[in-house]
């Protein structure tokens, strides 16, 4: 069975990177990129969507190829000189990266929904995959830590999440509602995946639109799931230490527990191959690291394969091993 | 007499450039700069006020000497960036100078006074003298034109000046105050300066704040203009070309009249020796061409030296040629 409509949720660095696999595996347009706004903030008066902004970038091929996030080629004069008039200089903004926050925030300003002005970008940027927004509403991630309440980049970027993590909350989530195009990507999607992003602060946020969740559950698309972990600890980003902190075992079981009604399969990375038997659902054990285009592609087709043979295996048996949602 | 407490008033380019050389010849925080502000735009979602950072830029040191305005060592990626955004590009914003329009705007967002701002913007960039917004209200010049009714910097910029000028329009000036720090700056003042600004765009626009005229007529100070028309055109910009659009007379003695009220001396260039004669008031003639520090305080030294004669002058006998105010 050929999968074409594809929806991938995604955070920042890992989300983009097999979001950049699928655009490459799919025809031009199949691909909807759902993505995280829980990192959005309001800086020097504008109004930043970082996750949003690296999922652009590496679509449009513009991303810085060593960080992962950010522009190529880029220069930090403004910040350098916003440091020396006393302005806040911790979130690294360059000067190319800039451009497309003045033009997001005046929109923001004449009152154009973030979809839109993410539509807009997209198309500047020449990218062929629509990118949406988990919402047009502000919702803000608020990490509970042992040193207090911090707005998610203060956590993040400005303390480099050394503080430890007790809770997070999801600020403006329960006034937020599903864009109409995402509702509509999810109901007409043949595959789903859940991208190996950091699932507390990238996946949970997205499922904390009121009914994402549900809409998650009647899509008639499989839906998959890449471990973020891998032999032991996170790619990249606190993720394995998050688990520590909340308690959980550091392990691709933990995610996969995390999502668990919501998923059809699951990707392992052939580091934990001794674990998938223990998964329960179907899974896929290949290598999942991305590096580059290709390997990013590569992974793009396993899931497509493996998740068109679950797609054909639904059409005959009752799933197994799932609780009734 | 001795003058220290001196305030001028000012444009861009002409008016930064006098403003530096009468820092260098008064001390330190002696010199007030009262800064039109009805050049200032909203671009980009930002507050631009291009003629107080010209002004702001040259009395730090930090301006690009080639053009007068702007950043020095300046770099426009983010202008670059945005144009392939579909943004404007045709007003050059430079990336250090972006800097200072943000955080501006921010501060503006937040409620602060374009007063207080300016303070803070000038104790950053190190600035001993004060800058001063003619008004804390937005005033924006609106540029009659054969080619219709143009904000201000499209007329200027975007278009060059090209368009014919019929008449101009100071737009909110009926609702703007002068800032009392402007009050008591003009009453304690030991001596006023025109800078060779554009009379029509730089200067008429600060007099068009309701009471500043009389404020000035009262100040005690002798009050005096440099011409910024030499040898039958303009240093630069577009007052000459007005002038004509206006049917006036290109020539010192047009900018004199323009004044005349207000004026108690006046400043005219060696290359027109020749009309001082003409000048209802006591008048000055000397080198005025500002190319360096050097003829910048050296231009400023002399002025002071007139203004003193001109108030001991004022002392002993009543002032000749002047019309009852």
């Amino acid at each position: 069975m050929e999968l074409t409509r594809v929806v991938a949720l995604a955070g920042g660095v890992g989300g983009a990177k097999m979001a950049v696999g699928l655009q490459a595996a799919v025809p031009p347009g199949a691909l909807t990129v759902i993505v995280n706004t829980g990192d959005d903030f309001e800086h020097w008066g504008l109004t930043i969507c970082p996750d949003l902004d690296t999922v652009l970038y590496n679509l449009a091929g513009v991303h810085n190829p060593e960080t992962g996030w950010g522009r190529d080629q880029e220069s930090f004069r403004l910040l350098e000189a916003m440091g020396k008039l006393g302005g806040e200089d911790w979130f690294r903004l360059g000067d190319q990266d800039l451009a497309l926050h003045l033009r997001r925030s005046e929109w923001l300003q004449q009152g154009a929904r973030l979809s839109e002005i993410t539509d807009r970008l997209r198309r500047a940027l020449g990218v062929p995959s629509l990118v949406l927004p988990m919402s047009d509403e502000p919702v803000r991630t608020l990490v509970h830590t042992d040193e207090g309440d911090l707005p998610f980049q203060h956590y993040f970027v400005r303390l480099r999440c050394e503080p430890m993590v007790m809770d997070l909350s999801f600020v403006g989530a329960e006034s937020a509602r599903v864009p109409e195009a995402v509702a509509k990507a999810l109901h007409n999607a043949d595959l789903i995946v859940f991208c190996p992003s950091n699932p507390y602060l990238s996946i949970d946020p997205i499922l904390s639109v009121p009914g994402m969740r549900r809409l998650l559950q009647e899509a008639p698309a499989p839906k998959v799931a890449v471990s973020p972990i891998v032999g032991g600890t996170a790619i990249k980003g606190p993720a394995a230490k998050m688990m520590r902190e909340l308690g959980q075992m550091v392990s691709p079981l933990t995610v996969m527990d995390h999502f668990d009604e919501l998923l059809d399969g699951f990707i392992l990375d052939s580091a934990d191959a001794e674990i998938a038997g223990a998964v329960q659902v179907p899974t896929l054990v290949t290598e999942t690291l991305m590096t580059d285009l290709a390997s990013k592609t590569k992974l793009a087709q396993e899931i497509l394969t493996f998740a068109g043979q679950l797609a054909e295996t639904r059409n005959t048996f009752s799933r197994p091993g799932r609780r009734p949602t």
